[in-house]
C-alpha cells in the first residue's frame, strides 16, 4: 500500500511554492480523491482533503504533515505522515466505514521554512496565526512570498480565509519519523510524543588574553578556549543530569586562531531544548550560571546574546493515551518521548489539542538523503494510526467537557 | 645612551633583504663604527662588527640579536639586543678598554622567517648550517631568495663563506626582551635564560557522529566538540602539572558548524614546548595518551598529525652562572627561566656555547606594536650585559678544558 512513496523519490529538494511542490500537490490531490476525499489546494498552497463522517459538516479529526523538504533531504520527513493518513482514509473508504467525525488530511506546503526563512507557514495559516508581514519576505532570488503565491496561482489576499475555527477541529494528529535515535535504541517501531520541545539559542563570547604559546606560563594564562572547553562540558553535564534536556554547542571560533597564539577570544553557540518550558528555563539558568562561574574563576569576560526562543507545544495527554492504547492494541510496547525537532503541531495547537506518533528511522539520521525507514516500521506506524483513528474520541469529550 | 632606539620607531615591519633592512643596516653599521668596531654586511645580509681584543686575531665573544621583525611588530624584539651590545662596546671603546678576547656584534638579517617562511637564516649562515636549498624558496611576490640576495647587492654563492669556525667563537650571548610575563610577575628587570625551549606542533582530528541538536538525547551522542573540550582541558592540566611545560590549543574548528547540529568532526592544533627534550617528549606522550583515552571513552575516532618539531637549545651552565653573577653584582635577584620563543642561539649553538639574558617587557606582549619595555629596564639589562662582558671567562676555560 505504500509503494506510492517511491514515486516521489527523485524530489529531494522541494521548497514552498516551487515547480516541485506543484507536482507533489497534483499527486497528493489525486491520491486524496482516490481515497474518497474531496480535495483542493488552499490559498497558502496546502493540499487539503476531507472525508465526511456519519453526517454532514461534522467537526473533524485533522491529520497531516508537511510536503516541503529541506535541501538535499530525505524522502520520509513530512511526506510519510501525509501518505500514511491518506492510506488510513483509503482503508476506511474501501470498507465503507464512516465515523462520528469527519477526517481532514492536510499536506502543509511549508514547514521547514527553507525558501523564505520563516517556518510553519502552512500550519500557521490553518491556525489563523499567519503573520501577513511575512508576505513581504523575499527568497534568495529576491522574489517576495506575495509574488510567489501569485505565480503559484494563489491569491495572497485570501490567506486569512485558510484559518480554521477551533470548534471545527476536534484534534490534530500527526505521524512523523522520529529524526532521532531513541526508538532505534529502544528497539521499537513507534513511540508516543509527549511534547514538541521548546528551545533557546544563544551566542556566547568569552574574552581572555591572547599571548605567545611559547612564552606565557600556564599559571599566568587567561585562555579563552580553555574556559570555553569547560563551558562545553558544563553544558553537556547539566543537560545529561536533567531528564529530557538536550544542550548543544554546535559552533565555536577561537581568535586569533593561530597555532602559536593562546586564544584571547572565543565565540560559541548554545542550543537548549526541553519538553517543558519550566525545565528549559531551569536548564538555561543552570548552564548560564555554570559558564559565568567558569569565566569568573578564569578571569575571562563573559557575554551572552539571546538569538532565538520557541515555547514548548505540549501534546494533549488524552491523545497521548489514545496513541498509547493503539500501540498496545497492535502488540507494541509503549514508549513516550519528546520531539526535539519542530513540527506543524507547534502552530496547530493554537486551535486544537495535538498528538503525534513517531516512527523509528535508521540511526536517527534525517535532513539527509541517507534518511531511511524500514518498510515494516512504516506499516506498523500506519496500523497504529489507523487504529487510533478508528478508536478516536475527541479529548474534550474524553475529559468530560463536551 | 639608548635614545637612538627612537630613530627606528617608524620601521615596524622590516623583513629580510627589504629596503627597510638596507636602511637599518646602514644605521647599525654606522653605530658599530662609531663604537670603535670594523663593520660590514656579510653575504647573507647580517651586519657584522668586530672590536679587537688585547691582541690581533683573538677568538671572540659573539654578541647580537636580529634586525628583522614580524609584520606589525614591536620595536624591541631583536633590535634591543643589537643596540645594547653596540652600546657596551662603545663604553669599552670610550674607556680605551681592551679585553683578552675580541668582541663581535652581529645584527642577524633574518630570524623571524617572515619573507621566505624559513627562520634563523642569518644565524644559520654564521653557524654553517644554512641549507642552500632555501635559496630557491620564494616570497609572496614570487621572488626567490637567490634573486633577493642579488637585488640586495649580495652574492648567493658566497653564503657558505659566512660560516664561522668553532675555534674562533668562544661563546654567543644575547640580550632579548622576554616576550612573556614571567619577569613582570616576579618584579624583576632581568632574568637568566636556562634554555631555548624545543617544541612540537600537531594537528588533531576527532570524528564522532553529527546529529540533530534537538532529537539526539545526551546519552546517545558522540559529540566531537565535547571530546575536544576534554582534550583542551587535559592539555592544560598536564602542562600545568609538569614544570616548565606549556601546551596550547590555538586553533579549533567544529564541523558542520551549525548551531542546531551536534559537531561530528573537530580539528584542533596542539603546540607543546619544554625546556628539555626529555620533558617535552614526556609531556607530548602524556597529552596524546590522555586525548586518545578521552576519544576512546567517548567512541570518537582520534587522529594525530605531526606538523613541526624543534629540539631544545640548552644555555651553557657556565654562561648562566656568569649572567647570574652579573645580575647579582648589579644588586638584582637572580631568576632563571626558559625561553618559550625561538632565538638565534638555536642556530649558533652548533658552533659555540650560548647564553641569554632576558629583559622584562610590559604584560608579556610581543609581536605587537604595543610591545613596551621600561627605559629603566633597558638600562638595567645593558648594565648586566656590560658587566657580563667585562667579567667574561670562556666556558671551556672556566670548566677547566681550555
Amino acid at each position: 500500500m505504500l509503494g506510492r512513496l517511491s514515486e516521489l523519490q527523485g524530489g529531494l529538494t522541494r521548497v514552498f511554492l516551487s515547480a516541485e511542490q506543484r507536482e507533489a500537490n497534483a499527486l497528493v490531490l489525486a491520491w486524496m480523491r482516490e481515497a474518497g476525499m474531496t480535495a483542493s489546494v488552499d490559498a497558502i498552497g496546502n493540499c487539503a482533503g476531507r472525508y465526511e463522517g456519519l453526517g454532514p459538516e461534522l467537526p473533524c479529526l485533522m491529520l497531516g504533515s508537511h510536503l516541503d523538504t529541506v535541501r538535499d533531504a530525505g524522502k520520509y520527513d513530512g511526506m510519510l505522515g501525509v501518505i500514511a493518513a491518506i492510506e488510513c482514509v483509503s482503508a476506511l473508504n474501501s470498507g465503507g466505514v464512516r465515523l462520528p467525525f469527519a477526517i481532514e488530511v492536510v499536506g502543509f506546503g511549508d514547514e521547514e521554512g527553507v525558501r523564505f526563512g520563516s517556518t510553519l507557514l502552512g500550519s500557521r495559516a490553518v491556525a489563523g496565526t499567519f503573520d501577513r508581514a511575512v508576505l513581504d519576505a523575499v527568497d534568495a532570488a529576491g522574489v517576495t512570498m506575495r509574488d510567489a503565491l501569485r505565480g503559484f496561482g494563489l491569491d495572497p489576499e485570501k490567506v486569512g480565509a485558510v484559518a480554521r475555527r477551533p470548534v471545527d477541529v476536534l484534534a490534530y494528529a500527526e505521524l512523523h519519523i522520529e529524526q532521532g535515535p531513541v526508538l532505534e535504541a529502544e528497539g521499537l517501531a513507534t513511540g508516543v510524543v509527549t511534547a514538541i520541545n521548546g528551545g533557546n539559542r544563544f551566542g556566547i563570547e568569552l574574552t581572555g588574553m591572547a599571548g605567545h604559546a611559547g612564552t606565557v606560563p600556564m599559571h599566568l594564562r587567561r585562555d579563552a578556549l580553555a574556559a570555553a572547553a569547560e563551558c562545553v562540558l558544563a553544558v553537556e553535564r547539566i543537560a545529561a543530569e536533567l531528564p529530557g534536556i538536550v544542550g548543544t554547542v554546535g559552533r565555536i571560533e577561537a581568535l586569533p586562531g593561530a597555532m602559536n597564539v593562546i586564544p584571547g577570544k572565543v565565540r560559541f553557540s548554545l542550543d537548549v531544548r526541553a519538553p517543558t518550558d519550566e525545565r528549559r528555563h531551569a536548564a538555561v539558568s543552570a548552564m548560564r550560571a555554570a559558564c559565568e562561574a567558569i569565566a569568573q574563576r578564569r578571569r575571562v569576560a563573559f557575554a551572552l546574546t539571546p538569538l532565538w526562543e520557541a515555547k514548548t507545544a505540549m501534546c494533549d495527554p488524552e491523545l497521548q493515551r489514545q496513541f498509547a492504547a493503539a500501540i498496545a492494541a497492535e502488540g507494541g510496547r509503549v514508549h513516550l518521548l519528546p520531539s526535539g525537532a519542530g513540527h506543524d503541531g507547534m502552530a496547530v495547537i493554537a486551535i486544537a489539542p495535538i498528538g503525534m506518533l513517531f516512527v523509528r528511522c535508521a540511526g536517527g539520521i534525517s535532513h539527509n538523503p541517507a534518511e531511511a525507514v524500514a518498510l515494516a516500521d512504516i506499516a506498523a506506524g500506519a496500523r497504529v494510526l489507523a487504529r487510533f483513528i478508528a478508536s478516536f474520541v475527541p479529548p474534550r469529550e474524553a475529559m468530560g467537557t463536551p
